[in-house]
């Protein structure tokens, strides 16, 4: 097994990831949480919320509705240029996507090709110049443009109602919010505005487990400056150290990282700037997190559409459309990275031992408390223990099982810490806490349990 | 002004709520949250997880998919039920939902009447037999049903896609993990299931602020039982106290709240019993929290149209569909609920103060650092201030404007303590603290004063 194909097998069984309505056969590319999974996402978005918003005093949190107006959309150009271009199995009548085939044509020919952001017609050159065929082997039919937005309706008549469509980006929401936050925080240049949240994206091709999902998870901010006092590429600059030391702290190993800027046909319509952190993953970098300079296309095309005034204004009364550095996280995919890049396989007397290298604040459970066996006075003070070790966050209990079967279930799901009662704990007030990376195990006084784990 | 009135202009003026895309005129019933709703809504979820979660042990996370498979809704009898009931004024073909036609017209007559769940035909009688009109006073059209849940079509070329629903409650999301949390949790019954997220309900009429809203927050869980081993009515009697707890714990005044149990024909299709924990809003009391008994019917439905067992097999071999509680907490409408009930009016030095009285670990800001003046040595001192107080939560940090000012914003977002920073700091090392609620003002030193605010 790969180790891709050893976390999805482990995401299933330890309850991380889930395939959505799996009992009627699942929905193409999209995915469910289960408890530790909800855990494991919840602990990133706080420990992003933390860094980003509460440890500095420049940004601003918002939450933004789904569905959206549709003149947003198309002031956005979205409703225009979102889209992917397919192709047609002129026998079978599939559709796949045109970049996907060409990436993967040159891939097994051993090349590393890019062709993102080219347009159909520079696609379908391609696919004639290098006569690429379907994966069943059949020739393609015309390269065109489909729109990645979901349509609904509102209103309740069929037909009748206003279409509108579901968020295909989370910055628009931030845009849209500009004017709000700027009347009621009056915050000054350069400041932030972010949040975390759903997108959706009707895509065909199939993804591959948690990336390139219908609906995905995102935590972005847009960073706004004065161009005038602010050079894009200094901030370009700062924010790719951010965002690459959120990515360190959170568990990500150096190693699998890198960076790499947008070249200039792959760049989106509102971009002058983009550079990806890409993570290496079994079948070669992708995009993990970005940072992109929109420019003040968005705040103006909005201003114009809306007719409303979308400004700074300095106390001296001069006005200023501020310019926009856009941080993204990609929290769905980054869950998937972190259980890849934490996985661990070690030998142990002759079995293999897995367990998860995460860091404290983003492990699901921090401690478990274990009795070694089902008696009331260890099962008493295993609830005490439980109590103590409260303040640092979300504590397991367990008595059920072997206490080898239970050290290998909290490795498996990344517990720092496992804090064992014996009988001998009755008698000395002492508690045996391993530790789940060295497999040290010590001796701590119950009184200092609390103080011991959290400086551990 | 009404209080309700004063609220939803202090929540514009102040960033906690917004009219979603208002620069472009607005989406109707939709609203998007700003900096301090945004942390207000973050809190009480936290808050809720907490109380429902981390300190037990019998409940499980989860995050479900928006979009899902159709067949969940048909499994789920929404497709068929999940309806409202609607008239058309026959002049001017506005469409009104009859329920609330009717509630307004008893209303005006000095009546209360519920009509909750009543079908198309008995609504339509009781419009016959009173002779009810249109708000403009124009005849009504015949009674019909229309479905609330949203539809998109999943793949890319119109007409050709696959027919999805955006989830109208979230609840279906629970059943259909509940063998994922079953195979890898192995819980004992009784145990829960819950999440926080979005529902979507494709809403005509005209809400109020944040009620009846087209998306909207809900808090959920199921708890799953056996019915030859818990008395249902003693569960509900014990949800039901837990959910009247969150609510007084969170700060609502128990002079607002009332429980209400269902009467039989406003019960949804899925339930045994139902009682809503009710808020006294200006326009009457209106479902807040619920807890319903919603049998096997969810679990049996889904086992029948999946073809899964959907069981909990205990030690001896025998296998148990296990029956359900839900507790239902509306976070949107929760949201507002908090701003009204903990809004103050009060009278000093002869002008009006206004402040919200949230328990500290529901405000958005846990305590305000400022310095009297923008000297060097003040600001220098108060940043170090910020990061002593730091563990605290969110703390917030203003230099600019009168301390009466400064002190005013605070109250009007429900900040706790201010800490204020003068020229006296600099030489005894102290502080002024400044309450909230009893605008007492104490010196305190520095060292002791992250102890100070935390048990003040």
């Amino acid at each position: 097994m790969s180790l891709f194909e050893k976390v999805v097998s482990l995401a299933k069984r330890r309850g991380f990831v889930f395939p959505s309505c799996e009992i009627y056969g699942g929905l193409a590319n999209t995915y469910d949480y289960g408890h530790y999974g909800s855990l494991l996402k919840e602990n990133i978005k706080q420990a992003w919320f933390k860094k980003f918003f509460e440890q500095r005093h420049d940004l601003f949190r918002i939450e933004s509705s789904i569905i959206l107006n549709p003149k947003v959309w198309e002031a956005s150009g979205h409703v225009e240029t979102f889209a992917d271009v397919m192709v047609e199995d002129l026998k079978t009548n599939k559709r796949y996507r045109a970049d996907h085939l060409i990436e993967e044509y040159f891939h097994n020919k051993g090349e590393d090709k890019v062709v993102d952001g080219m347009s159909a017609q520079q696609l379908q050159e391609i696919i004639d110049a290098e006569n690429i065929l379907s994966p069943d082997g059949n020739p393609l039919g015309k390269a065109r443009k489909f729109n990645l937005l979901f349509e609904t309706e509102i209103g309740i008549i069929e037909g009748e109602g206003n279409k509108a469509f579901l968020r295909g980006e989370i910055a628009q929401g931030i845009f849209l919010n500009f004017k709000n936050i700027v009347d009621s925080m009056s915050p000054k240049l350069p400041f932030g505005i972010g949040q975390a949240g759903k997108a959706f994206r009707n895509e065909i091709s199939k993804g591959q487990f948690t990336f390139r999902t219908l609906e995905f998870d995102l935590m972005e901010f847009e960073y706004f400056f004065d161009p005038s006092l602010n050079d894009w590429k200094e901030l370009m600059d700062y924010w790719q150290c951010e965002i690459y030391d959120f990515a360190i702290e959170s568990g990500v190993s150096a190693a699998n990282l890198r960076w790499r800027d947008h070249q200039d046909f792959e760049l989106s319509h509102y971009s002058k700037g983009t550079a990806d952190l890409e993570y290496k993953f079994d079948w070669g970098f992708k995009e993990m997190f970005a940072v992109a300079y929109r420019t003040d296309f968005d705040l103006k095309n909005h201003a114009e559409k809306s007719g409303q005034k979308l400004v700074v204004t300095y106390p001296d009364g001069k006005k200023v459309v501020p310019h926009v550095i856009e941080p993204t996280f990609g929290l769905s995919r980054f869950v998937t990275i972190l259980l890849m890049d934490t996985y661990r396989e070690q030998e142990v007397d002759g079995s293999t031992r897995v367990y998860l290298e995460l860091p404290e604040h983003i492990a699901p459970v921090r401690v478990a408390v274990l009795p070694l066996m089902k008696k009331p006075e260890l099962q008493a003070l295993a609830k005490k223990v439980v109590g103590i070790l409260a303040p640092l966050g979300n504590i397991e209990y367990h008595e059920a099982g072997s206490i080898g079967k239970r050290y290998r279930k909290q490795d498996e799901i990344g517990t720092p810490a496992c804090v064992t009662i014996d009988f001998d704990s009755l008698e000395d007030n002492c508690v045996t806490v391993r530790n789940r990376d060295t497999l040290k195990q010590e001796r701590v006084a119950i009184d200092m349990l609390l103080n011991y784990i959290q400086v551990a």
